[in-house]
């Protein structure tokens, strides 16, 4: 059955969901979005992902075209015009149609497009019972990874190779250090202290990994934000990543090196637990 | 009046030329371009850029879904339809259109989209009469510059940061090193040789800048390809950029300082009439 997308204020068929080729987000990759998760028809944390899309649009000296109020209201109607339960949508918006010119445009008006992606049990997924397994590779994306722009080509690579690699995501390492994985930040836990790199212009500023630290500090666990090797976190006792769609998830493996004994860690479990409970009260 | 656009086998008036919002090339920036010039109705350098196109497509693992022969003819096709006499021909080829997943989709078919961009008297640019001037900003941008993708938010950025600095352009510096300009090559002159940085992951590989050097050394000029800082730009004879569509352009100012007399130099001046002449020639 064909979703229904929003393009610029109309509610389309998906096959009928187009841009112009002349839109900066195709020529130029000139535009951010965000994803936000569906559990049982209503939606988690939209306040954090509205407030991370305000920021990316104003690093980047772009229009909002669009009020929170607004925004929130069109995420609604998707998910009743596409009967969604648990899924995802996923919002991208552009400096919009102008012939191809590397200076910004004075007077294009912001392309905006909104769409679902159905994902039944989501917050079931089997895969957080088991873990996932990462490889690391060299984290060579431009500086302003804080800005959540579609430049997500090297992403996308990294993707490939892990799963060239038989693993199901890479952890991108810079100076010797881990950043974050490919659409998610990346944690470790040793000695009952949780690790994950500090914010900055090196990794995204991640809606979920706001939550989980939150939560993780209320639960009076110890967190500590700082950067970490790839050999530290092969001697962590477990590790997990956060994301919008993958929530808290454990990774068991790292290039090979199984954590701990090999299964999900007690404390990713328990924060993916907190995770859903809480925002799944807070859903809107 | 409209211009005619190609779009997947399609030539559509340009209101109507689109691709779907679940294109990779607006979701992921999963794409690769070119623009290859047209003087007089012909096209400059024609099978260089095709060589780099199929070069870009071959390390993204991307499917080249045209020959040599049909890419010329579409070319052709859109300069006859457009009455193109003298401007630029745009070509983007994207991974194509699936429901957004970081994986490389599997059955996707590219997409290909062409249209032109008319510059009267081209190749007469005013601008190369008294130069431009440009400012140095860090370089930002990923690992793979030599992949020419459509991952062109800083270039945009750093047209935008030249402007509000008053100049026309940036080099960018990585390391204390120039590596390129924003969408063009750099180069200085010193004591009558020619300096560039060399080939690698850090620069685009030139159609232009392969051309101009070796029109350069079959005229007997010196040239060293090798990395030079800004302050040796800074005291140079004086300085130049190669692209597609501004061919040899001097370069007269760097960060608000005068490269010799202030005006363009000799060895650019005669470069660009050596490129002009030479690829007219073979124009096809």
């Amino acid at each position: 059955m064909s979703r229904t997308v929003y393009v610029n204020g109309l509610y389309l068929p998906e096959e009928e969901a187009k841009v112009s080729v002349f839109d900066r987000g195709f020529l130029m990759a000139d535009g951010v979005y965000e994803v936000t998760s569906v559990l049982g028809g209503k939606l988690i944390d939209f306040a954090g992902h509205a407030r991370r899309l305000a920021r990316s649009l104003a690093e980047l000296e772009m229009k909002n075209p669009l009020t929170e109020d607004e925004l929130l209201a069109i995420h609604r109607e998707l998910v009743a015009r596409n009967d969604l339960v648990d899924g995802m949508i996923y919002l991208q918006i552009t400096r919009g149609a102008t012939d191809r010119d590397f200076l910004f445009p004075e007077n294009a008006e912001p392309t905006v497009v909104l769409f679902t992606q159905s994902k039944p049990g989501l917050a079931d997924n089997p895969t957080a019972k088991v873990g996932i397994k990462v490889i690391s590779i060299p984290d060579i994306r431009w500086g302003r990874r804080d800005i959540k722009t579609v430049q997500l080509l090297y992403p996308s690579m990294g993707k490939m190779m892990a799963r060239k690699a038989g693993a199901d995501d890479a952890w991108m390492v810079e100076d010797g250090e881990v950043t974050e994985g490919t659409s998610n930040n990346a944690y470790i836990v040793k000695g009952g202290k949780i690790i994950t790199r500090h914010l900055g212009n090196e990794i995204l500023h991640g809606i979920t990994r706001s939550a989980v630290l939150r939560f993780a500090r209320e639960a009076q666990m110890e967190v500590e934000e700082r950067p970490f090797t790839v050999d530290e976190a092969k001697a962590a006792d477990e590790a997990f990543i956060t994301s919008a769609s993958a929530f808290v998830m454990p990774v068991v493996q790292i290039d090979g090196v199984s954590l701990g004994a090999g299964t999900p860690g007690p404390v990713a479990l328990r924060l993916r637990e907190i995770y859903l409970d809480e925002m799944r009260k807070a859903a809107v």
